[in-house]
């Protein structure tokens, strides 16, 4: 497996855009993004648990139901979610495509991203689905990133080639997210094409699967946004025999899936509204795979270690409190928490206790901006890691006028 | 009922003092705090739900498990969690001031408040205990609650009078909570002292009934405590015959004792880390009182509505997505919202979806220091309230750096 360029334009028979239609009053920020497959693709996705959905969550459920999908548009600035007419809005942008794209409505999955609650125009989008289309191109996938970027400061794409029963396949996602974010049962917007051949069913469970560890263990600021959604198309191309069952061919394009979706999950945290510092946060020695994703979320949810991240403040006992309350069962005289970043590595705790460290030294691992708390529970053979960051000013400057 | 100034001292028999010993660096604030009652209490308490437990909570497990306490000894600055000598030094504590007090050690409560995961030394505490004992007086409430603050702003102190089968009992209490403030089962730290003559089985009961609708309904930031505790000392030295079963005199005590509660709940939310504004989610409607409860709590502890709340931004969308995400079952096309505070009331959200307000008024009535975000579920007749604060630069500032 190798990592190449291309985003989601990586994989054979894939095109993007991404224009400035003027939903945003920012001219220079593109606000409608597409991406195409040229042959129709198998589609699966995984959507927001909350109960308060985005309208264009549900009429993209109902296009891919049917398994397939050959397009996916969507715009930022507005969620089109909570508004009376959100749905006929979501239907006109897929019709309009379909129209422009000589497909079937049916085949286009639709998002939207920005404030809730704000009636969507439909005139913006209208007007500019004929140039989103007559500028589809193989190397666009970067301008479809930046169009469903939101409060995001960085452009979030990947791609990696693998080998399925002898031919090389490509892989390729793109992502937004950077505030409410704490995915459950499905996250942010990410948009992930593949040219493997793959049945829709395998591909949904490889997707169902995949984000129990990924895009569910990352959390920004504990809210569960609206608009969650991730979906992937496989559109064959790339002329593997299909992968119909678990096997050699499932678990290698698992791998390449996986490598996709953890680098996402890390340019999501890392680009946390405000944050300066990724924090990954592995739990090892867990009695279950469920004490350890629910260990290692709550430690990257604690606004209390977020903060003192931030300050580079080696407080381990906040990671012991956040252990201590995020109701998994756990026995706090084996907790043992390191620090780790690539300035090294040190030990605060040992058996639920404090030790003497350097703090000097501590300050000079945590002023990095890729941090790992490690935490060793010493009970079992389970391990997970969960994704955060920190918490800061620029958080709150965000957030605390976010609609003007 | 009447609101009374003197705070723990109102009620008969009960004297109070704080002083600085020493454990703060900071020689202003008074960081030992102590409560006697000259008649030996009959005592409740509930505790903190976190695992990770501060050594002092099983010392005074340990101490009430016979139902009585005399006096209550609570330093601030350390809060003597997750440190190999913990039980020793909680239990130290005890005995030196039953020393100095000549009662049993069995009936002293033993709290600690601070950082964690720092060794407590002994030394300022055993110093200190002579003049904490020797300035002990019917008028130092204000002492105490003092000397049990950490980075709380404001003192938190209230009594009120009330009368039971015809005698005049008074209830009062003190309170320190700011950060790591999300109660489960039990709270931060809360002393209060009744004179009215209760029994220990009843007094547990209309504790733990109680904090169910107050301090569990308090959040600042969603980090539930090792060091909660609250406890209440009745003394019965009002005279009034003995409260032993549900009835009259029970529910009038009850009455005195929530608005103890309410108060301590609101100063605690209001004097959240970094605060400017009160926040109040009062949820109606629901089909039950579990779902009035997750609602409220839900929307208080959105880290988006508490900027949003900051930054004075109607962005109702925010709340409706609490809603959404809190996990309780409800009816979102049914739901509305209005913000409301002492400027007035604005509704925002109808049947789930936004109406035209203007943002001018809005911004104005959130402008103000207590705003209530009032939810109708229109979906039953249960309702709750909840408590919390915004968040601001200040938590961050704050908890960037809080252990120098």
């Amino acid at each position: 497996m190798e990592i190449i360029s291309g985003g989601v334009c990586a994989a054979k028979g894939f095109k993007a855009n991404g224009i400035h239609c003027g939903i945003r009053k920012n001219k220079t920020k593109r606000d409608l993004a597409l991406i195409y497959s040229e042959k129709r693709a198998n589609a699966a996705a995984v959507y927001t648990t909350n109960l308060v959905k985005g309208a264009p969550l549900t009429v993209t459920k109902q296009h891919i139901a049917d398994g397939y999908a050959s397009a996916v548009i969507c715009n930022s600035g507005n969620a089109n979610t909570c508004n009376a007419n959100g749905i006929e809005i979501a239907e006109q942008m897929s019709d309009l495509l379909a129209n422009e794209l000589k497909i079937s409505a049916n085949d286009v999955v639709v998002a939207s991203t920005g404030v809730i609650g704000q009636p969507l125009s439909i005139e913006p989008i209208k007007n500019g689905i004929p140039e989103l289309v007559s500028g589809l191109a193989d190397n666009k996938s970067a301008e479809a990133a930046e169009g469903i970027m939101t409060t995001d400061t960085r452009l979030k794409e990947i791609a990696v080639s693998f080998t399925v029963g002898g031919k090389v396949c490509k892989i390729g996602g793109i992502a937004k997210g950077s505030g409410m974010i704490h995915p459950n049962m499905a996250t942010m917007l990410v948009f992930i094409t593949t040219d493997c051949a793959i049945t829709t069913e395998m591909l949904q469970k490889a997707l169902s699967s995949d984000i129990q560890n990924t895009f569910n263990m990352v959390s920004v600021d504990g809210d569960t946004s609206t608009n969650d959604m991730v979906t992937v198309l496989a559109n064959g191309m790339a002329g593997n025999t299909e992968i119909t069952a678990e096997g050699e061919d499932y678990t290698e394009f698992m791998k390449a899936l996986n490598t996709v979706t953890v680098h996402l999950c890390r340019c999501i945290a890392g680009d946390g509204e405000g944050a300066t510092k990724l924090i990954e946060c592995s739990v090892t020695g867990a009695q279950s795979d469920s004490i350890a994703k629910t260990v290692a979320k709550s430690v990257i949810c604690s606004s209390l270690t977020k903060a003192a991240m931030f300050g580079a403040d080696a407080n381990w006992g906040r990671v012991l409190c956040a252990i201590g309350y995020s109701g998994a069962v756990v026995d706090v005289n084996k907790i043992d928490v390191s620090f780790k970043s690539q300035k090294g590595e040190i030990p605060v705790c040992k058996n639920g206790a404090g030790i003497e460290f350097s703090e000097e030294i501590a300050k000079e691992i945590l002023l990095e901006n890729e941090i790992e708390i490690k935490v060793a529970l010493n009970d079992g053979e389970y391990s997970s890691t969960a994704w955060g960051c920190d918490l800061t000013y620029d958080y709150v400057k965000i957030n605390g006028d976010y609609r003007t």
